[in-house]
């Protein structure tokens, strides 16, 4: 059955989950808004997301595309220092778009929300002709809880970051390449934020914090303009997915055998996997060049991790779950050095695209 | 300069005005979240308007379109009994948008929100093959205010409408048919609902409340069912904006006229108005059942007026901007009578369209 068979209500109704299950608000789904109950302070965030701008649907599937649209949301009420209580779902589809799918966004939906704890208070659904799913999240931070604005960085302070940033980036250039992409696509269809380091950092005495969305670079320059000061990366300290580096062989491999001659393949099983053999990784000694470069972009530039950027003042224990990159010093405010080169951001800027 | 030339930085300072401008927030724009002050109970809704469903750039202008999208996401906070605070703004655009045309959704976002005293709090700007307005509108509720929900009419109430039902729709067939549409084609693009007329009716003592988006008998049959009972409209009880027989005069005339020669006027200032010449109305009497029916279709069905619809019990004296148009008895759930007879409801279905 299709969206437009089945009509707004019924959509609605598997969009919102049960309208018993909507935490202790006063009122939750089915009404014109939602009523959350008393907060001392209430974190709110909202994105979207465009079919052809940050997904396809070859590339991904519905399931995971509800999470990600929560998960990025969430993770930026995390870098509030708060976590995530409420979610609300705009969503606009084709109508010929199946009952089916819907049920798999919104599993997904659900799914990523109570990884968090939320709950989904409200829905909106329109029909278009490419699919965008707008997130409102919803945290809430305890009294006197000051949030961990992106303004605070300050000479001295230590730069800390969750997850292993270039996850997104390379598996996205594997599935565009035609690779199957493994665990590297699934961190690009679903971001990862450890829900609870937002409020970890707050509670150790982070001095500001931010969630990477548009590469590291990039976000850590927008904390550093913002507080005034400059931050120096030291590369050896950057966390690194072994896996990036296998991308960039089977990337670079590939661009260099494109005039072979393909279709040899006996079973299709050949192609469930982008492992790299070992012969064509050995090809690639540890300092090859391209692949390094290859491998520190993705790093440095790539987008949609979500792993959460923060400062440190001297003194304060850093939470677990952040690597230790670098330093905060005086300077030009939004500069950015990496072993002591000043380098301009590439990343991702949601007006112009890839810089 | 276009939206991919001044990149996201730029596009989202002018969404979200001065970084000052943001009330007594804790965080206002320019951080991952926003971060509102203590708060009993907290308001929240989201809606989006797409390109091609909702709004088409030749019939309307970037800033209607901004008042648009605000106002009515403000509806649904007013139809809960409180009064909008806070805005949020999802915004996905062409990179080739120029920055006048942002400027003046801006400029229509806060002239909106600064009718309902809310400040812009936070945006998200990415690109898209159509223009995406994307709002979450917040407001909150005093302690102890009960909100006014969908589910409270009770047998006896009597039924309260704000504004004049049908000029929305009727301004729409009229841009559709080529005509520029005056006063109603306004209402199409910005809706107007009272500001305080939800708080004024939750004082005064409702027992529901909602607002009218998909045509006053479809969101009239949700709250009756929400409510478990049945409503009876009162015709001539219904308020009627004397605009919408000449608008269906022209039309019908238009209908009528199709076969007949064009381009024989001699000004084009005979094209600046709608209005219809004595002479024509006159060909339709009063009791014209084409012309009729239409505007009654219009009235009942027509979506997007965003006016309040709300119950008011025996004995509360009900807020001067409601006009009352028929009572709440009991019956079948969701049923809703205009002179006794039941009718079903026609008007927006948001997966189907059109009913």
């Amino acid at each position: 059955m299709t969206v437009a068979e089945a009509g707004e209500a019924a959509v609605l109704e598997v969009l919102s989950g049960a309208a018993g299950d909507v935490g202790d608000d006063p009122v939750g789904n089915g009404d014109d808004a939602a009523v959350l109950g008393p907060a001392d302070a209430t974190v709110v965030t909202t994105d979207m997301l465009v079919e052809g701008t940050h997904f396809r649907l070859d590339l991904t599937n519905w399931r995971d595309l509800g999470r990600r649209a929560v998960a990025q949301n969430v993770s930026d009420v995390l870098a509030m220092g708060a976590d995530c209580s409420r979610i609300l779902v705009a969503l606009a589809v084709p109508g010929h778009t199946e009952m089916d799918q819907i049920a798999h966004l919104a599993a997904g939906i659900h799914a990523e929300a109570a990884r968090s704890g939320a709950v989904v208070v409200g829905g909106d659904l329109t029909s278009a002709g490419v699919v965008v799913v707008g997130v409102t999240a919803i945290g809430t931070l305890p009294r006197g809880a000051a949030p961990l604005r992106i303004d605070g960085a300050r000479p001295g302070d230590r730069i800390g970051l969750t997850g292993l940033p270039g996850r997104s980036a390379a598996g996205l250039a594997l599935l565009l390449a035609g690779h199957p992409g493994g665990d590297l696509a699934a961190a690009h269809r679903v971001p990862h934020t450890p829900i609870g380091s937002g409020t970890a950092a707050r509670r150790a005495g982070a001095s500001a914090l931010t969630d990477v969305s548009d590469g590291l670079l990039r976000d850590l320059s927008g904390l550093t303009r913002a507080s005034g000061v400059t931050a120096d990366l030291d590369a050896a300290a950057l966390p690194v997915d072994p896996g990036l580096r296998r991308a960039a062989v089977t990337l670079t491999d590939g661009d260099a055998g494109k005039g072979k001659v393909k279709g040899q393949k006996q079973s299709p099983g050949d192609d469930d996997d982008n492992a790299v053999p070992a012969a064509a990784v050995s090809t690639h000694d540890e300092s090859d060049p391209i692949i390094s470069a290859r491998v520190m972009d993705w790093i440095l530039d790539g987008g949609e991790d979500h792993g959460l950027l923060g400062t440190f003042p001297p003194g304060v224990e850093v939470p677990a779950e952040f690597t230790l990159i670098g330093t905060i010093r005086e300077g030009a405010p939004g500069e950015v050095t990496v072993d002591g080169v000043a380098r301009t951001p590439g990343g991702w800027d949601s007006a112009r695209g890839a810089n």
